[in-house]
């Protein structure tokens, strides 16, 4: 299911440390690739890579690894961390639907999703990243009270996202209709889109899921 | 913890069959007021009246009492039955932080809060019908699987709402932010509040939330 990707962009993620071009051989040992048994909190769509790296950065007790369909934009994510080897933080060319082949049960801490395709025709519905189907993959790579983190400028995907959370027995925490002013804007990392759209007057939207069973 | 109320209007509200001037004596078995077993579905803060009365009206299978602090408030509702014994539905003046008066454990199914007071200060949280400590008074009275709908014309608490009834282990369904424009619009009754702001093209948020426990 892997999109068909420009060969120039894959043939150069493999001169980048953090990528990992085998990332299947790694389903229930990623432990052993980052060498310590810390909590590994996924982005699944990294965009142009400053919230993961930035979060990387400030947390070197938590392993992070973004999850990106496109090995174009993978690459320009991989590209800020200028060919550095980074011990807490890799990067995967992966379909989200699939990420089963990629961690083991109960291996994520925390699935960071921002700014996803809205998908906004009911007919695409299927594609949005809380889709039931996805929030039923998530749980079968989560902890017990593992958690979810959702930030999105377009509000039908946000109401859309907490009812399928609620229908599928996720505790809602911290909802915000205004995450830039609300008491959670000082430790929010922003994404480049983010910047950009809220510079704009645009509303951030962003909740926590708790998965509970 | 009753406001002090205009006497006049507790001396009418006696004239109507559809007060209930004693109704903590009715606790634990108001299916002996009404006369059978059917699910009883209270409204708190009934405002003029029109919702709980059109309901009661169209579901003649459920009980319907309106819980409102203020007499005068009860009275404006009550007058809409014209003095008419209305065989599911009961007007009741009390306070609804108080609620275990009315009712026995599980003798509520379902509990309306439309348009509720915002108190919008923070220093005033404490007063919103969605404050935790409300949340655990409706739970001595609900059944399990029990219901709240919410609705509400202020964004601020919709947002407030949905975290304190999260946080209480409701599960949420049916999360709307704009209703009108929903497919739950159709079955909607509106009330007074609501159709004048409506007009005046604001948005109305909607939630149901389910009692798990």
């Amino acid at each position: 299911m892997r999109l068909r990707n420009i060969p120039g962009a894959e043939q150069a993620l493999r001169e980048y440390p953090t990528f990992v071009d085998n990332p299947t051989e790694y389903k229930g040992r990623w432990s052993e690739r980052f060498g310590n048994n810390n909590p590994i909190y996924i982005e699944i769509g990294c965009g142009k890579g400053r919230f993961i790296n930035t979060l990387a950065d400030r947390h070197p007790d938590v392993n992070f690894i973004a999850i990106e369909l496109k090995a174009e934009v993978v690459l320009r994510a991989a590209q800020r961390t200028e060919k550095q080897t980074i011990p807490n933080l890799a990067f995967i060319q992966y379909n989200a639907a699939l990420l089963p082949d990629l961690f083991g049960a109960e291996e994520v801490s925390r699935i960071y999703l921002n700014f996803s395709d809205p998908w906004p025709k009911s007919r695409h519905a299927k594609r949005r990243l809380t889709y039931a189907s996805f929030l039923q993959t998530y749980k079968q790579v989560l902890k017990k009270h593992g958690e979810i983190h959702i930030k999105t400028d377009n509000e039908n995907l946000f109401e859309f996202s907490l009812n399928q959370l609620s229908n599928e027995r996720f505790q809602l925490r911290h909802i915000t209709f205004d995450l830039h002013h609300s008491p959670l804007a000082e430790e929010n990392v922003m994404t480049e889109y983010e910047e950009r759209f809220s510079s704009r007057g645009q509303r951030i939207y962003r909740t926590e899921a708790i998965y509970q069973e």
